[in-house]
């Protein structure tokens, strides 16, 4: 269905260093690719709104999209594992929604192909939102008047409410999500002044340490791929049992569960780092808490290096640099059940 | 401190018939009366929001004030009980936070004189936000620096974060949460459009039945009274052992649990009917499900009477009209840790 398979090795790119000036530094586009099947309209956006921030599509009626990946924050939840119906928490820490369709693949371990496939997950995940299935939520949705309007201004005809057409709302939404303008942007963009020059010694550093050679690209998570392509590394590529013990490095086996090829085990997405420094906790477990541990953790376990005090508090400086302007945004209003309520768990 | 000790004994109004024209219609006013020491501003109402929708109040980072009082659609969760930290469900149906600045008392039971007073229960309640003590929510609100300016922009100084100033600022917020230009709004300022034939009957309805003797004023909940001032009705007014077991009315003692005094057994606050189309399920423990069979009970229970189907379907439509305006609200910017992470449960 979707091209899952192609997967850039780049472990051979690991631990190459690289001058500031190899480094192509690129600011971040204003607009994310759209899927030709799926091309934004204002009404797809506004709906995709309505159900993100829904917390009805979950079973208990108290989880929506927004509990996990809050856009009023960095996109996510702030903590190591999310928490979802019934109190559950969740095995892996909440990526940020923010910039997430400049991923050419979602979730850590990349097993959905697009901001569409991703969609769907959650909603019917037990531990997450809960629901049994798509045709619940459906279901669901049929009964809500509000609803029956607006999938029919976003899709036209009478039977528009659909999984695909909910995921497709989602995603259309979640492609409004994009942050620019950051000190980085407007540095690289001809203003000089926008970063410290602690953020510019951070910017050298990152391409010297050899940062870039994963983070690369306009969102920072690695060279543009079409959609559905992913790019993945392993964590950790240099073996280290003190850390890897201190962080509990060793349990999640990555992208192996999704592939079972033994060649995936560890293997992970490299996430952008746009924003990273409002998404603690670190890392697909969220175990370390700060940024400047997180810095100092890449920098061992993937470039093998010790980073001194100046180069690590430099590398935090320059993602600081990272975050960028988030749009304003109206609050949806979620239409009523018409006087009813749902059952619900 | 406050005043809670007056309560109006309005048990001698039950069943009174009134006819449509011996009602005082009111219209919502489009500004809620604010206490003395604590004028809105635009920065206190900012900050207000800030918080009320930031879910780190909560010993989970997981369940803000807005999770439980959704503003994005009938101000509550449409759930019988609230869900708060670890999953735990509450024992009373959160009551809507829309229009609340028109409640002389907050909480079913009246325990909070004020808005203010409402803001500081849930977060330290143990099976709501869970969190230990309001010190607590004070220290972590100082370590986030988007705080410290936003205290200091709305309350002045360095020292402005505090218990009170939070709780201040929440409800500064609140008393913007209204919703005015309902159907029965227009009608009763002059436009005899704005509702249907069918909400006129039921309107007409309202009164005979008796309905407004106890859901009076432009809130429909009572007369207005000065904050801090309770109006209490016991619910089941008039005994009935089916309805009681079946909608399980007898566990609750309402007021009774605040004050310890007899006469207040299964009294509860009469609440608001703006928006009540909104706010299923109904009453005090959310188990009645439709308004249609809110509209029945409470006229059997309240006022001894049994309506013909006409009747219920007519005062159904004109609960519908009462269902207003909502402001636009842009989402507000949860302050960033700093690149850090607080210790959630």
């Amino acid at each position: 269905m979707f091209k899952l398979n192609l997967l850039i090795s780049a472990l051979a790119l690991a631990g190459a260093s690289l001058t500031a000036s190899a480094v192509e530094w690129q600011s971040l586009p204003s607009k994310a690719p759209e899927p030709a099947d799926n091309p934004s309209t204002p009404a797809k956006v506004e709906l995709g709104k309505m159900l993100y921030h829904d917390p009805r599509l979950s079973s208990s009626g108290t989880v929506s999209c927004n509990s996990c990946h809050n856009v009023m924050g960095g996109g996510e939840d702030n903590r190591g594992g999310s928490v979802g119906v019934r109190g559950q928490v969740g095995g892996r820490s909440a990526p940020t929604v923010w910039n997430s369709a400049f991923n050419s693949v979602q979730f850590w371990d990349g097993r959905a192909p697009s901001l569409e496939a991703q969609a769907k997950g959650p909603v019917t995940n037990p531990i997450e939102m809960g629901m049994k299935s798509w045709d619940d939520v459906v279901a669901r949705l049929k009964t809500i008047p509000g609803y029956v309007q607006a999938f029919s201004a976003a899709f036209g005809g009478k039977e528009s409410i659909t999984t695909d057409n909910a995921a497709k709302a989602i995603a259309a939404y979640e492609r409004t999500l994009i942050t620019p303008n950051s000190a980085y942007d407007k540095y690289v963009n001809g203003d000089k002044n926008a970063m410290t020059e602690q953020q510019v010694r951070g910017m050298n550093t990152f391409a010297e340490v050899g940062c870039g050679s994963c983070h690369s690209g306009p969102a920072f998570n690695g060279p543009q791929l079409p959609e559905g392509t992913g790019f993945f590394m392993k964590f950790p590529t240099y073996q280290n049992g003190y850390l890897e013990a201190q962080y509990n490095l060793s349990v999640d086996l990555g992208r192996y569960d999704v592939t079972k090829n033994e060649a995936d085990k560890h293997l992970y997405k490299v996430p952008t780092l746009r924003n990273v420094a409002l998404t603690a906790p670190y890392f697909h477990n969220g175990k370390v808490k700060s940024l400047e541990d997180a810095v100092k953790v890449m920098a061992k376990l993937q470039l093998n290096k010790d980073l001194t005090p100046e180069q690590t508090g430099d590398l935090v400086a320059f993602l600081n640099a990272l975050t960028g302007e988030f749009p304003k945004q109206e609050m949806p209003r979620l239409p009523s059940y018409a006087d009813k309520t749902f059952d619900y768990e």
